[in-house]
Order: C-alpha cells, then sequence, then structure tokens
C-alpha cells in the first residue's frame, strides 16, 4: 500500500487514533467529520461557506449524481471537483444504501442490483463495474465499493448471503478501479464491513477485507434502526480487526456524542445528513445539547447560538434573528443554520485532535459529552408536563 | 432641508442624473438599485454576499415585518439593522402597498386602513402615526409615507380622491416623524407621488408635495398592470416637477432596460423583486437578455453565466452547474443566482453611474438596451415553432 494514511498517535485511555489521510487533492487530519454533498452541494451553502469553517473533506453520492445530472456529463466538464467548485477531497458512497433506501428494488444478484429510479421510474442497473466507472467518473478522491447493507434486524444466514456477496463485490471494485485506471491515478478505494450485529460475521468481514489491498475500510449498516448501545457494540466488534495503518469510517453517523465515542473506538471518519438536515428545521447543536430555535423561548434571545464560536452565524446573528427566519421559511435561515451546524461538528472534531495530541482525549471527551446530556435532560425534563400528585 | 442630497451631475442629452445620497448609514450613490429584504433578509443571500456584491442600500419592509416578529421586538433587539446584520443604509417602505395587495381589505378611511394580517387573519389598523411608529422603531435610515395605491385602470375621480388622501397622509406622516423623534435622529422621510395615468393628477400630487419638507420623493403606482409605455410616461409626467436637489424613486421597477430609460427621465433610486424572485426559478441575466438556465440547451454548458461578470457565481461555476442544482431544487441554486443577479443590476448601475461621469450616458444606456433587447428578440424566435407553409 502506498502511504496515504498516516497513524500520528495512539491514545492510550482509548482505542482513539490521531492521524493523516493524503489524498490527490490534500490532506485530512483525522479524526474527521465529512459533510455530506449528495446532489453536488452541501445543501444551502456554498463551497466558500465550507472553507470558511475548515471542512477537509466532503461528500458526494454516486446513486444521486448519476441520476442527475448523470457521471458522464460531470466528467465531460472535468469531474465532480471543478462541477461543484470545491478543490479539497471529495469521498463518494458507492450508491449502494441508497439504491436498497430509496430506489424501487427489483432484484439483487451477484452481478449486481437492478432497480428503478426514484426520480422517474427508469429501470437501472448497477454492478461493481459500474459504481467503480461513476467513481472515476466523478474523480473523487476517496471511492467506496459496492456493498448490500442488511436491514435491522435480520436473521443470520441472511446476514451471511449479505456479507458474502460484499465481500464479492469488494474484490470486484478492487479489481475494476485498477482496470479503469482509476487507483493508478491515484483514487483511494475504500471496503466495507458488513455484518450486522453477528460478531462473527463482522469479524470475518474485517479479516478478509483486510487482506486486501484496500486503502481505508468502512463500517456499513450501522445507525440503520438499532438500538444505541447495539450500534457501539457493532462498530467495537469491527475495529480490533481492522489493520492499524489504514483509516475507519464509520458510515452515516451520528449525533455529537456518538462521534465522540467513536472516536474512542478508533473510529477515524464520519459523515451524517444531520447537522445540516436539522438546521433546515431550525435545529442547531451547542455544548449544552441541542436548541429548536423555533421555541418561543427564544423570541427575544439576544444571544449567538454558542457564545464565542467563531463562524459567521454566531459572530453576527442572535438566536432571536434565527428564530424569525426559520419560522417565516426564509431560505437564509437554512443557510445560517447550517454553517453553524456544520462548524459545530467541524470545531468539535479539532478539539477531539488537539486533546489527543495532548494526550487528555479521554477525560475530556467523558465530561463534553456529560454537558451534552446534561443539558438535553434539563430540556426534556423542562418539557415534561408537571406530574400531578 | 439638510444637505443629505448632493446632485453632483446632470446628464446633458438625457434627464439623467448622478447624485449622493447621504444617509445615518452612510453614503449611496446614484442611479442605485436596493435589493428587496421584505423579512428582514434579501431572500437566499448572507448581507457578506451584498457587501461583495456591491450593494449600498437594501429594503426592508413595514408591513411584514410589524406582522412578523413585530417592531417592538426588533427595537428591544437594536433595531433592523443590527437584528438581520446589515449595517449598510435601509430603506422601508410604509407598508401600504402590501397592505392593498396582500391582505385581506377592510376598510379605508381617512383616519388609516384597517385589515386582516394574510398571515393569521388578525384585524389590524395603519394609519400615518402608526407606520411612522413602525418605522422608528425599526431604525431604518429612510422612511416611505403611507399612501393609498389606486389600481390600474381606474377613474379620475377615484384617482383624484386617492391622491387627496395620499397627499393627507403624506403631512401626517411627516409630522408624525417629527414628534416621535425620528426626524431629529436622522431618518430621511420620502413623499410617494400617485396619480395612476392622469397627468394632472401626478403634476397636482408632485407640487403639493413637493412644497413641503420631504427628503425625498417616488413615484408609485408604476408597474401595477399598465402596460409599458404608459408607465414610462407616468415618470415622465412625474419627475419634471420634483425639485432637482433631492433623490427621486421609482417603487418596484422593473427590467434592466426599464432600469435605463427610467434614469434617462430623471429618476435615482429603484427597487424590485425581480431579480431575486427570478433567480429562485433558474433565470438569470445577461447583456444578451435573460437565459432560463433550466433549459436543455445549457445541460453541458461549461461557461459562467456572465463571462469575465466579477461576482462569486460567475467566478466559480458553470452554467451546466447551475442547471443542474435548479433543476434537483437545491437552495444553493437560489443562493447563486441570488447572487448574479443582483450583482448584474448592481453593475449596470455602476456602469451607468460610471457613463454619466464619462458624459456619454445617453449614446451608452441605448447601445445597452438594444444589445439587450436583441437577444432577447432573438431567443424568442428560436422558441417559436417554424411557421407552416
Amino acid at each position: 500500500m502506498p502511504g496515504h494514511f498516516t497513524l500520528l498517535q495512539t491514545d492510550r485511555a482509548t482505542a482513539a487514533r490521531r492521524g493523516r489521510l493524503a489524498t490527490r487533492h490534500g490532506v485530512v487530519e483525522t479524526p474527521i467529520f465529512m459533510p455530506v454533498g449528495t446532489q453536488g452541494t452541501v445543501k444551502a451553502v456554498t463551497p466558500a461557506h465550507l472553507r470558511e469553517i475548515g471542512a477537509q473533506i466532503i461528500l458526494g453520492n454516486t446513486y444521486h449524481l448519476n441520476l442527475r445530472p448523470g457521471s458522464e456529463l460531470i466528467r465531460e466538464l472535468g469531474g465532480l471537483h471543478r462541477f461543484m467548485g470545491w478543490d479539497g477531497p471529495i469521498l463518494t458512497d458507492s450508491g449502494g444504501f441508497q439504491v436498497f433506501s430509496l430506489a424501487k428494488l427489483r432484484r439483487v444478484r451477484n452481478e449486481g442490483i437492478t432497480f428503478q429510479s426514484h426520480l422517474d421510474g427508469t429501470t437501472l442497473f448497477l454492478g461493481p463495474r459500474e459504481v467503480m466507472t461513476i467513481q472515476h467518473n466523478l474523480g473523487s478522491d476517496v471511492a467506496m465499493v459496492l456493498d448490500e447493507c442488511p436491514p435491522w434486524p435480520c436473521k443470520h444466514d441472511h446476514c451471511a448471503k449479505a456479507v458474502e456477496r460484499s465481500a464479492r463485490w469488494a474484490r470486484e471494485c478492487l479489481a475494476a478501479a485498477s482496470e479503469t485506471g482509476a487507483v493508478a491515478a491515484g483514487q483511494l478505494v475504500f471496503a466495507i464491513v458488513q455484518g450486522s450485529t453477528f460478531d462473527d460475521l463482522r469479524r470475518a468481514a474485517a479479516e478478509e477485507l483486510a487482506a486486501l489491498e484496500f486503502a481505508g475500510f468502512a463500517v456499513g449498516g450501522v445507525s440503520v434502526g438499532e438500538p444505541e448501545p447495539e450500534m457501539f457494540r457493532q462498530v467495537a466488534a469491527t475495529t480490533p480487526h481492522l489493520p492499524a495503518d489504514r483509516p475507519r469510517y464509520a458510515m452515516g453517523l451520528g449525533s455529537p456524542p456518538q462521534l465522540l465515542r467513536m472516536i474512542a473506538l478508533g473510529v477515524d471518519m464520519f459523515d451524517c445528513v444531520m447537522p445540516t438536515r436539522v438546521a433546515r428545521n431550525g435545529l442547531v447543536f451547542t455544548p449544552d445539547g441541542p436548541l429548536n430555535l423555533r421555541n418561543e423561548q427564544f423570541r427575544a434571545d439576544p444571544r449567538p447560538v454558542v457564545e464565542g464560536l467563531d463562524n459567521y452565524t454566531c459572530r453576527h446573528f442572535s438566536r432571536a434573528y434565527l428564530r424569525h427566519l426559520s419560522l417565516a421559511n426564509e431560505m437564509l435561515a437554512g443557510t445560517l443554520l447550517t454553517i453553524h451546524n456544520l462548524h459545530f461538528y467541524l470545531d468539535l472534531m479539532a478539539q477531539a485532535r488537539a486533546h489527543l495530541e495532548a494526550g487528555d482525549f479521554a477525560a475530556w471527551h467523558r465530561a463534553w459529552i456529560e454537558r451534552y446530556e446534561a443539558g438535553l435532560a434539563a430540556r426534556r425534563a423542562a418539557a415534561r408536563p408537571p406530574e400531578t400528585s
């Protein structure tokens, strides 16, 4: 393997890691959160906003971009970076998850998946070669393999078949990425470990994939409806079987405390639509838990969302103003709250990196989570109607 | 009158003027276009975007802001500038136009207007004192008087009554603005000349209002459905009767050629929702007329909206990308196209000012309009189905 990932430091008290991922569009300091740019834009913000808040790497979505505007068109226009005006690293997922969750599924075979577009019903096919060709067309820096994400809950034998098929597709994706010239051109290919809640399947999948020449490994099939302790258990059952010298990515996660707990389990990379999606509904993150700015209590609140947090939204606007924008359904509400929420996540990752470097990550992350969850609990208690005697 | 307006230059070949309006939040170079910020935000863009594209003064809306979040709340929070994070000049309209167009009208009397909120049906009253108190609460730099905008077409006697009532309200608004301390605090009060398509009424209204201590004069009741030549005729019937040493503002106008023609008739200030509203539907302005970026012809167009125009959108994004965003209903489409369209309007005003200074405004504005309208005509011809023989 090329030395694209440098493990700078491993925490003594937890499995947390401080690392550095080199891509052809720049270096990513880990642990890192990756804002999600499904359709060639992180919703409601400009690339300049993303730069301002310290985004290092963003996501693109193979399924969506292939349906609209099409990966061939994006290639013609110079690739996804140029198309969307983002010159930093981009990771694209394979589209498998969206095929299983959004499209009308027709048939899953070893060759790939036949499905109907959620946009216009067209029948389409995605196999290992197709997803790697699309990601090569997009020119992403990190490409994900096609996988089959079993639902939760699922039976052991059903899951075993999904894991087996995912491993076959992973090998075929790696081969396809070599054949298209993507690997030679510097695209990193990450495998995805499935296995649902079965430790034996997770371990076997991790070991099988770890033996191959993947540039990184994702923990897939988490946060698909299972209880939170089960989710952590699945990550904990996976990371010890992954090579220490390659980055680990937990897909589609999660709340701020979940991210910190995952870092403590040895995860390096995260993506999640939550900070962007909830922003568009008036929800903002703070060190004392999330706030719903649409609540009456913020009507005349002159304070910023988070005092002292250095982003455009917190520097210039009051909670009262942001509440007004959100209630009036002004687009600017989505923009300003997305800037804040993404910055909050990115800043949290920067803090985690700093505390890993300082050697006090374990105590810091426990205290951070405690404060966050205490704030959340207090607000929940206040919202509950008083008990009748 | 204080010397808040300086007439720097008057064009020799047209009635166009180059001026400078001093407000308590800064100087405005005229002719100028004012982006519309109805609900305390210019839709889809941040104040930083507005600064970047050279916005000098923006609009706020008395009717909307008084309904939500309320002008008292905005006053409590330090005024509209601080509330919305814009420290440049703000002009607020009186809300009269919105009461007539949006609200369910209950009764118009000499005392004011009783109406129902379009948001929740609450019965409310706006009179001269109310609109000036609201605008004082908002702390805008330029306040507009309450007026009655007659519909088009309307009868002479109906219109005469609206003009008479508007003149009465204008006097009462001026008195109210003195009593509240707004005038002493530096708020400029502009009168509005009504009169529909009746030259005698326009002239009488202009002369009556010009005799009072107003800081500026608006031409109201234009672009309310009348044919375009009629609109120009109304402006031409009004401006000669207004004092040369005070700014003139044509309300709610218009297309780029309309703005240039109005400048040639002696108008200094404009506002219009068009550039922001059409941006959210994929329409962009160019020197060769407007383009609908959603059209198939832009599918793979790698060019910026306008080659060489120095705004964020034109510097970084292709028509193909903007088309994709607009078709995918991404919020960023609204943001990027709004940035472009507003910059296009502001840049057009900057060009007009430069050509006034250079002394070649008349020839330049004719050539500009000719190119724009030729492009528009060519596209219309191309879109028309071929004639059958």
